[in-house]
């Protein structure tokens, strides 16, 4: 709910696009948030974009792994 | 990986379109899925669309629930 009103905040504050960006089990979390933004609190709000992508990323012990990725575009 | 022999078997068998789908959790899986095919498999896969959306289910109480979706349709 942090990231729905930190949205909401930004297109309050006069943004024109929210830019909404995860990797791996948290992309459902990302669209989650576009999802309630829209829905529940901002109807005018539209998805310009998706994306999706793979990135490497790199673990404590220098082990490197493919984790994939999402970038979500809101704008009025 | 089931999911990915599928899709991949879709496209040997002369498909133009894969659609994967998931809701929830499984989200980041579909968008696995997608990556995996085409970074590790068929590189001229590219993904034609991508939607998000809200579904309402219902559990075996008979409560019903908002829960995101997604649809990324793979093309060649």
């Amino acid at each position: 709910m942090n990231y729905v009103m930190a949205a909401i905040t930004q297109f309050h504050n006069g943004s024109s696009e929210v830019v909404l960006k995860a990797r791996g089990r948290a992309i459902s979390v990302a669209v989650d948030v576009a999802e309630i933004v829209r829905n529940r609190f901002l109807s005018d709000i539209k998805v310009n974009s998706i994306e999706i992508g793979t990135e490497t990323v790199e673990n404590e012990r220098k082990e490197k792994f493919n984790v994939s990725s999402i970038i979500i575009r809101l704008g009025r």
